[in-house]
């Protein structure tokens, strides 16, 4: 269970968001770095921290009792399937519950911005993740113009009632925005386009938010900034490089499972007598 | 994409349910057979397979055409959990949707079978799982007396009806009994009740199913012999050995998938266009 016996301290205080404290944080140069590990002792650790973090969900699923969201934002090609890939796709399926949100439907124009967000929320004993959120509506919506200000502006203080609220009813919420450089965007675009069984990735509006770059790390500075509560923290993970941004989501993870600590629960019938009665039944051969 | 040249041929055709012919099918001696394949080699194809159906599944989500729907039944311990452990989480999460059927709701129960089980369906694009399904409508509602017999036995009709429709709409299913022999799950069961990290699993309603054992076999043998149409066939997994049941079900799904052949799309876009557009933007910084 204890797995902090090394020299570096915890990685959510390493990623913590820091809005307004450039070194590490937001700012472009952030990205490719990689705090707390080289490249050999994240593949060295990689297997071992894949196992912790399943026997964690295991026992989160045994539990029955809580859930975990963690919510993924980041720049298109900043690595939010491929986060889902190599670090969710280490867990067992069945005890994950994934949800995205792309552009609404009719329908869901038709109600709140979080009328969508809490049908997805996950069940207890489910590690959900939201690979986008409701932080679009402070994100896209506003670079976009696609509400005024006197809509979106107002939404930061409903989404912080509202994690307060989901963090309440026993689901620990972890928001981690993959932080790209610009330069490592247009390195991945140009991938894309380049190989023909990633075509179905792209989208040429994607330019158009590529454009915006400035006013979307402004967006970003002001959610992390003001949504960055205890009940609900906001990390900031350097991902242009792809073995750093899973090994420091894989630890997040873990991290907060382990403060979790989910047991497995008392057994609701009687061991022995139960273990007598199969004894009885073991045979070669079903009863007639 | 060909992956047939061996010498042994389809596992499909291996494994197809043979109702009434019992060599290998449906008896208790076949659930410890591993027809096809022996521990040493099923264990070097592993990695392969597992990396012919992780690429076979991309196809099928970039395609965005069709969908695969996976019907797992089988007794308790059968290893089904296991099966979606072991075979589907060799696969992207993103592109899997997991559904399990508990006893129902006071509200399913207000409607007909198949109304939890039409909305569980995966959408296009997605490997669907069902983990039991609407058999159990056929299988424990008949061995418990859950219905009368007059409700029941017209299911198999409804089934073969509501198959062809989901088979036509372009979801091909695939349908797999995970056979345990009578001795095996004793000792399973009794392995469970001797981990603690295993009693959250160990129902003790479940020895009441064991007792009927006989019952749930010829339930399940009328099941797969009215229901093993073409559009929706059953295979028959012998899964004593949980190496071979990984195996052979992984071996099914890629040679459904094979037969499926599915293609990347092609883009919505011009590809020299976008790629001249995006080497426009290359830059170490964003534009201001």
């Amino acid at each position: 269970m204890a797995t902090r016996s090394r020299s570096r301290g915890p990685v959510r205080e390493m990623l913590r968001a820091r809005p307004g404290k450039r070194p590490l944080n937001l700012d472009e140069r952030g990205a490719s770095k990689t705090p707390g590990v080289n490249k050999a002792t994240a593949a060295a650790e990689g297997a071992r921290d894949a196992k912790i973090l399943r026997d964690l969900q295991e026992r989160l699923y045994a539990e029955d009792r809580r859930a975990v969201l963690l919510v993924l934002q980041g720049m298109d090609t900043s690595g939010k399937d491929g986060t889902i890939t190599h670090v969710i796709g280490n867990v067992d399926p069945q005890g994950v519950h994934i949800r995205g949100f792309g552009k609404p439907t009719p329908e869901e124009l038709r109600h709140d911005f979080l009328w969508r967000i809490r049908r997805a929320l996950p069940p207890k004993r489910f590690i959900g993740i939201f690979n986008r959120s409701h932080y679009e509506d402070v994100l896209v919506v506003r670079v976009k113009r696609l509400a005024p200000k006197s809509v979106w502006s107002k939404r930061y203080d409903a989404i912080n009632a509202f994690e307060r609220e989901v963090s309440a009813s026993g689901t620990t919420i972890v928001k981690i925005c993959l932080r790209i450089s610009y330069a490592e965007q247009g390195e991945r675009l140009l991938a894309r386009l380049r190989d023909r069984t990633k075509w179905w990735k792209f989208n040429p509006a994607d330019l158009g938010d590529r454009a915006r770059w400035r006013e979307y790390m402004a967006a970003y500075e002001d959610a992390i900034a003001k949504c960055n509560t205890e009940a609900a923290p906001w990390y900031v993970v350097p991902s242009d490089k792809k073995w750093y941004r899973d090994w420091a989501v894989t630890r997040i993870l873990i991290e907060t499972l382990e403060e979790m600590d989910p047991r497995y629960p008392e057994p609701q019938f009687d061991v022995a007598e139960e273990l007598a009665r199969t004894k009885k039944t073991i045979a070669k051969t079903p009863p007639r």
